[in-house]
């Protein structure tokens, strides 16, 4: 596992546990929503996790973005695939989005090779 | 087709006329762009128009999103997964996506029973 | 009870009662949390409505900007007190909130006159 | 003047009439900082009110855009000129722009042939 | 003090002071009314404070967090209290907001343990 | 070359050079349309670069606001101009805009002083 890849994940887990002791019912039962939002249903989960991923990337949201890159790779996604999500997320979100996506990029090619 | 169909429809229609009028070179590109990226490749057209739609709800453009629910009804998304992605799209984009989210099932049932 | 008000509740109570019938389990919790997380608990509910108001402000969205308007009424919320929620959402969110402030001094207008 | 131009003007002018009875001293400060930013300076008002233009595209605020268009056709901003802040507003904001582009060209052609 | 709150505290401190000299009259009076508008008034500090830190969360902006924890716990909101926030915050600006209240929660902690 | 400049400069170009090996076709003339947008024309190289640069400063884009002031640097924006086009931004995108501010003086000095 890369370097970029690891440190998102153990500072992840990490606010998660003190998340889980620290929140209140609402919190938890929201973050239980939005792990069962993207299991498999009428969409299957590759579907989901690009449809969470392009949000991300308009909203311009890095850690959400490494997130779902992380279950896009999980799901198969390959690199073409992830071009023209890519593109769609640049072309809707603008130019704006581009940095995000040089550091979408970087973390893709980290999972790919990792 | 339902009234607000063909109301989203008209306007659109008479405004991108008068854009190849006026617009210069490179907005014309970027329109071209624009029709480009939702093209099957990769992936399928079916779910590039599902991206399309996800990235317009949680940026709450309701014209973005009346535009790509008519090219997910035209590619055959179905009412059960139409829902998945409108819960993701109120989970990634919050409660402020709600009233689109309204709108939005307002104008899917004017395409699904137009 | 003025024009606007009723357009927006009469609109809002359709559109959810068609939803109640279309949506899936996910989107019926989300909704749910959307009410509870309003209830009085460690804040009380005129607070949490002021803290939705602001939010939705912030965020642009006037359908939010009238419920939470509403909302604020009927939990006691004062026009001086609603003015330093005015000028924190257009500081916070800039001179781009100022056509939202407008619509909702029009809508506060109307809860206060009805 | 064109229907969409006296429309925008006719509410913006009632509106700010309540607004001066009804806010508060900061609201009012806040308003007048509104006014004085685009006023003569190191930039002239052509450039400012270009400046004010483009971050309302952007942000995508319909009444925004309909105001600045409005001072950028005051300040001589020509069509060929427009053009080119429609397409920077358009890149960098992207797609999720085109509607507020369309409704902005609709306004901008008004206030040529007004 | 904590280390997060200390480094953000120092390098706020050292750029508004750069600020103060070079900015011009117009920010400056802007950043005037930042601070005016959350002094006690018909809703008092803690409110106030509240009230931005959710339009603060909502909109995404980690320093402005901090900043506005830093109030509210010298205006002596509690944990109880400072989850009911987080939960508006996280409902209606949505899943994008949790990479934001995870830092959150960690500033909070080093808030409360500072 | 100051060392924020230099990291900027350095991070940007290692990832454009490996976008131009990964990128697709439609990427690659988003990029091309977003270099283009901004060449002299009916507007100068100079407006440009500030319609860019309050775009991206109202989006909340701090590399966008470097990339940007690099080149309003080279285009030969002063200082004074500068912070009325700071004016801008804080206004229009509001006080949540202002730790991007702060950033944006940090790096606009060191180019003065590089």
């Amino acid at each position: 596992m890369g370097k970029l890849v690891e440190e998102f994940n153990s500072y992840r887990t990490k606010m998660n546990e003190r998340i889980m002791d620290s929140a209140n019912t609402n919190i938890k039962r929201f973050l239980a929503l939005d792990t069962t939002s993207y299991a498999d249903g009428a969409l299957d989960v590759k579907t989901k996790e690009m449809l969470g991923l392009v949000a991300s990337m308009v909203l311009r949201c890095d850690d959400c973005i490494k997130y779902h890159l992380g279950k896009c790779h999980e799901a198969g996604v390959n690199t073409e695939e992830m071009n023209e999500i890519f593109m769609i997320a640049n072309l809707v979100g603008g130019s704006i989005v581009i940095p995000h996506y040089r550091r979408a990029v970087e973390y893709w090619d980290e999972l790919c090779t990792g």
